[in-house]
């Protein structure tokens, strides 16, 4: 019996691309992760959260655990929705659409809008796990580099004009993370985010925000595209994985209600009542601006440390690096060298990255670029790593 | 701005389908819900799972809240297979993939093997939810019905020679719920499940099998098709709804490790840690099969308190039903009656069952029909309801 022989064309095409998830080796145990994008291990709620499960099941006994209709699922929507307000969003109950994370969101979003001909239109470099999920759908793909001001919207511009006057397809959405961005930490600037609403009018297409890092600012809070649109052209993902706990799978889609009950319909059975409930007994139990606020100050001073570590620990020449203004990446280039010879000589010294070839649909383009998290490892692990990384690359560049 | 303009063609197609889910009027909250199919409160173990979160938490710490990685996690995976080869399927670890309930394994299961222009055998009636989601993806399929024996195989194999004979498309699976049927209480009967794999080889198509009910018999354990199947054509789905907590949303597929690759590949990272690891400690700290002991003894004597409630208060003509030998459901057949007209005098009544046409592809063929659910009312509940529903029908009937 041949299995392949019952797949679904868009299954087999979809084989056809490296297996997803697949872009790391295996790390040592020892091995400092400069590339995991977890949280800090210390910033995991893992005693409120506990405490949140016991009030609930004492509060509400099996409903939790049944399949509908638990008050405290319920209530996870309005403190999403109050949150969102807060931050300057308008976004209705019709508006609004639970999931088990951005990941969940990303691939009902792909889902409504996605043929198999679709453009989709992705910046250079991306968030690898959003690209393998389009490309579940399609092959087709617009891609527009990034900068240190985010999105290069004249670039987008020029590319538009030029498929119009060509007669090609232009692209149905953008996929874009505004706010520190994953892979390269930057943020799009307050007048390229405007720039490019008015593209996705003057060319009709829609925006997909990712927002999963968007509280995590440093400084000041950016205005999100969601907050800029007025035509109902952007769908925004939040997520609870960087903020809370990414273990618990909690993300929603804020968008306009056409498009909310098409992803409804898609995403059908697929809420999770346990994990959506204990999720808003903890919210309710805490002061989530409060925690905001420590996040934030533990986020910027690991960031500052790695910085730091960087100027003083890796080689001067060919290396230059973007500085965040949030999240949880830098983004690294190292001209001249393979990111992915150099990650095995950076595992037998005992530091992980990302190497950068992986964020990009074009994985040459990303050959000399790696990402480094400054979120998981603590802040003398960070210098350790930063110090192990410059060793190594002292010895390939020299 | 035109929202629907934006969606992609399966999107388009699928939301002229009635909305999925919105099967039911919205119950009065004193009603007997003999529409339910949710498990027995007092089965919901509220406590143990309590206390498996505050193992949990204790034993690994922030792990199980991380995106990847908790050892309990890992052991679900080794805990259900340990049960699967207990009750006497074939599953290595290669075989077996994790899944958000059975409906997140349905979903997958059509993803990568449903194109548009396939076709699906489907039982006739079915389960409606499974149903809804291969309608988003075909809108072909075939429609065998259903006996006290389960499905008529040989049915089946006449419209399988027909369909080849004509050069009409064949089907590329079979979805069936052989054991205690949703929503007939059927079982498949032994020589037919036999049959119904040597039709698959002759007829090269696949077999979905839904098992979510089938640790819940009365008398004697059902052989699965996936412990008959020698070729790997049999997609096993399995489900800890029924069995634990639906709200868990703990369910998974047992297939050739070819299809699970592929089924991964959609998945991605689609995992719930919290919730798989909070089941492992769960499942770690209980005797199942005392636990399906009890079960199967609890839900036993509630279908005999319904099967006695139908002879002594339902009118004795027109009325007829299969008893089943496990799971959740009895079928009515009430002849010459609409069950959807029915339904509002038994809501207004104090009673509420699932009119039959949700079950059907062509809902015509249901409207003699209802499900009724022993799961969730308790015995007096069920008995009361009963009456309620006797006095509705003598009402309609005389």
């Amino acid at each position: 019996m041949n299995v392949e022989s019952f797949f679904s064309k868009t299954t087999k095409e979809a084989l056809k691309n490296d297996p997803p998830g697949e872009w790391m080796p295996l790390l040592p145990d020892d091995c400092i992760r400069l590339s995991s994008g977890f949280p800090d291990p210390q910033l995991v709620p893992v005693e409120p959260i506990g405490e949140a499960v016991d009030r609930l099941l004492k509060d509400e006994r099996d409903l939790p655990l049944h399949y509908l209709g638990s008050p405290a699922m319920e209530k996870l929507k309005e403190q999403i929705q109050k949150r969102s307000i807060e931050r300057g969003m308008r976004v209705t109950e019709e508006e609004l659409l639970i999931t088990a994370g951005a990941c969940q969101a990303i691939d009902l979003i792909a889902r409504i809008l996605i043929d198999e001909e679709t453009v989709v239109a992705i910046e250079s470099p991306t968030y690898m796990e959003a690209l393998e999920v389009f490309q579940n759908y399609t092959t087709h793909f617009m891609s527009i580099p990034i900068d240190e001001g985010g999105l290069q919207t004249n670039l987008l511009e020029e590319m538009l004009a030029e498929r119009k006057k060509a007669g090609l397809s232009m692209p149905r959405f953008l996929y874009t993370i505004p706010t520190f961005h994953n892979p390269t930490g930057t943020s799009m600037k307050e007048e390229r985010r405007k720039h490019v609403l008015e593209l996705a009018e003057k060319y009709n297409f829609l925006i997909l925000e990712d927002d999963a890092y968007g509280e995590l600012h440093f400084n000041k809070q950016s205005t999100s595209l969601k907050e800029l649109d007025t035509q109902g052209r952007v769908l925004h993902v939040g997520s609870l994985s960087k903020v809370v706990a990414p273990g618990m799978r909690i993300g929603w889609i804020a968008a306009a209600p056409a498009f909310i009950t098409a992803l409804a319909w898609f995403k059908k059975d697929l809420d999770h009542p346990f994990a959506e409930a204990t999720m808003a007994s903890y919210l309710e139990s805490i002061n989530l601006e409060k925690r905001l606020e420590t996040l934030r100050a533990t986020y910027h001073a690991k960031c500052s440390v790695l910085l730091d570590a960087l100027k003083q620990y890796l080689p001067t020449k060919a290396i230059s690096w973007y500085v965040p203004e949030g999240g949880y990446f830098v983004w690294i280039k190292v001209e001249g060298v393979d990111t992915v010879d150099l990650l095995s000589d950076a595992l037998k010294e005992g530091v992980s990255y990302v190497p950068g070839k992986f964020f990009f649909l074009d994985q040459q383009e990303g050959k000399e670029y790696l990402r480094l998290s400054f979120s998981y490892a603590n802040q003398e692990e960070i210098v350790e790593g930063v110090k192990k990384l410059g060793k190594v690359m002292e010895r390939i560049l020299s």
